[in-house]
């Protein structure tokens, strides 16, 4: 017997990936110069030369030493180098013993959520939200309860919040910058969340914690910094994964990081490291570990993707479309001049352009664009989109 | 609030950790030299010089394809080559949709009990059996049923499997060449084990799976081979890990093999690709997966291993000591010769000398000898095993 709903999220097959392979047909049909591929969020911009000269270096080294097995929780230098790192950006004091090194934000995110599952527990996550998020909630068998989104600002609408609110709700996922909006949650609005969160906890006799899962938090724009949340409300778990900030979403190396200022936050590390443990975590890619720990001052270089974002935005804001203006990430919310992203989406495939209908995010009406691509891509696909808003009539 | 169940997993210690983090407090009195630690199954033989220069070749290529994402799977070229060399040793037909690719054994096992975890299922393990998989079990709330050890052969006392099989039994972990006894188990005894499984999956209408867990695959000696169990039970998955073959326990790739013989083995694969996702598998490290496709007919030199297994064996067996003779793995079983490992492992303690009590293995009596370490020093623990020997007159 074979269980059925671990074989649904088998089966069922994600929007973006069959978006992909849908243009890896179609490439194969008319070309792949005439295919435009906006649906992925694969970095475009390589890793640091750094990164390759850190590897060749730690190569030379004790290869039982490299490609060994580190304690679960990550072997001590890197994590005291990550701590260090944190502590210079944050002003804060980090030790060691807060970071719990992860094959990538998304067990990160799995081993926090089973940490905090509990009887009837339940996640509150905001629209538009990274769609796994429902995945990972499964397995910690948490009910989870959706927050509709700001769809002007896309902030964070705080009396929605205040009303999902139960005495159950163990935590909520704060996703900034954020994947698809590319917006960053203001000081203003992490603080208002704050003092709502604190009120509440007080209200239910129990912390009620921030997840942030900050994957984007390097990938900012015109001089916005992503807020340290910890440093706003005490109870704050972040998800942290050089996926994007060092362009290797492949290789599966990040953290949980559990501050002091969190309730029992020993306890919590331990409960953690205890889920991590039963979700099959032995420890993170261990040369891996070394090379981030190596490379942890690294910044990307981030022009590409800045001047993606502007090209796109100010390209698409001309033809009449309406944008969400991304200050991070590198994704940009297109509204569907009809009001239906599904029939946007499909009209932009019928000239071979890919973007992502956020229906599944929580946020319909909208398509993501992804300006993780060749400013080349972008170049050749504008035609195309400005034909589609012609066919909308947005513009001549 | 904080989930106890998995707080317990995260707070209480791993006894092998604890004798090797006691070691290395020890080291630091008495000097390094004087401390003889047999606990650990880290591979004491390098990687081969060839993953090193696989690592460097591949550095040379695009940083983008080699650090970015891998469909879930893992890279279609990888799959096929696992699958080719799979062909090669088994002579069966392994196709690249066979392969689902892990961050090692540990989450493979994760997501096939995931996988065939429906309500009230229960999972069967064979002492002695590697403690962690009751932790895996945990998070499939699966229940744990023990088959008691035969302590003579270590091979499986099919009459207690049977008397423990139920409606309700889905599967049965598999782990051959064995951690801790080092001993593989013979085509004679799977064959029986096969015979009784299909009867009872026949009597309750479903099929019981076998769960290889085979991370010592290549590890044999004495011209040993580990047998191929779907060629002998259709419904049999493999998990597989390069820690041991390729001494990379720290890096984190492995693979679970889905053969097409076993039922619903679409559907199977999709729900294991299903609860992956919900334990936050996104895909395996991306460069090691590349780097275990072109080394995946390297196969280790044991010679080490090898000479450091009948040292021991020898040694030990001469000064009184009863050991159970290894075909496979880096593990030696010894015989506690109070009957009581605690109290064998507390005297060898004394000594410095580190060994396990596999008591949680399910397998009291005896302690683990790993002999995965230095043959200088073996040679330097010798006269100490002496001393414990003596202390229980097995010898002068």
């Amino acid at each position: 017997m074979i269980n059925q709903n671990v074989y649904r999220y088998g089966a069922t097959r994600s929007r973006i990936r069959d978006l992909f392979e849908y243009g890896l047909r179609q490439a194969a049909i008319v070309g792949r110069e005439n295919v435009f591929d906006f649906s992925l969020g694969n970095p475009s911009i390589p890793a640091p030369e750094k990164v390759k000269q850190t590897i060749r270096k730690l190569l030379e080294g004790d290869p039982l030493a490299i490609h060994g097995y580190t304690p679960a929780a990550g072997a001590m230098e890197a994590r005291q180098a990550i701590a260090r790192d944190l502590c210079r950006r944050t002003g804060k004091t980090i030790r060691p013993e807060n970071i719990f090194f992860t094959c990538g934000a998304a067990p990160a995110l799995t081993s926090c959520l089973l940490a905090l599952a509990v009887e009837d527990s339940e996640l509150l996550i905001l629209a538009p939200y990274f769609p796994e998020y429902k995945a990972y909630a499964h397995n910690a068998h948490m009910k989870v309860v959706e927050v509709p989104a700001d769809t002007e600002a896309f902030q964070i609408r705080i009396e929605e919040v205040e009303k999902r609110i139960t005495p159950h709700t163990q935590a909520i996922i704060i996703n900034s910058p954020n994947n698809p909006s590319g917006v960053i949650y203001s000081v203003e609005t992490l603080t208002a969340l704050a003092e709502l969160l604190r009120r509440k906890s007080k209200e239910y006799g129990h912390p009620i914690y921030i997840i942030a899962d900050e994957p984007y938090r390097e990938l900012t724009y015109d001089g916005a910094k992503t807020p340290y949340i910890p440093g706003i409300y005490d109870d704050t778990l972040v998800c942290y994964s050089w996926s994007k900030s060092l362009s290797m979403p492949g290789e599966r190396i990040g953290y949980v990081l559990v501050p002091d200022s969190c309730a029992d936050s020993e306890i919590l590390f331990a409960a953690i490291a205890g889920a991590a443990r039963t979700l099959g975590h032995v420890c993170a890619p261990s040369l891996l570990q070394r090379v981030v720990a190596e490379c942890v001052e690294l910044r990307p270089d981030l022009r590409a993707y800045d001047e993606n974002r502007m090209t796109l935005y100010n390209a698409l804001t001309e033809m009449g479309y309406s944008c969400v203006k991304p200050t991070g990430a590198f994704y940009m919310l297109v509204r569907s001049p009809s009001g239906d992203a599904e029939e946007f989406c499909a009209r932009a495939m019928e000239k071979n352009v890919l973007i992502v209908p956020t229906d599944s995010f929580g946020c319909p009406g909208f398509c993501r664009v992804s300006t993780c691509v060749s400013p080349d891509m972008i170049r050749r696909s504008l035609p195309k989109f400005r034909e589609v808003a012609q066919s909308y009539g947005l513009c001549e």
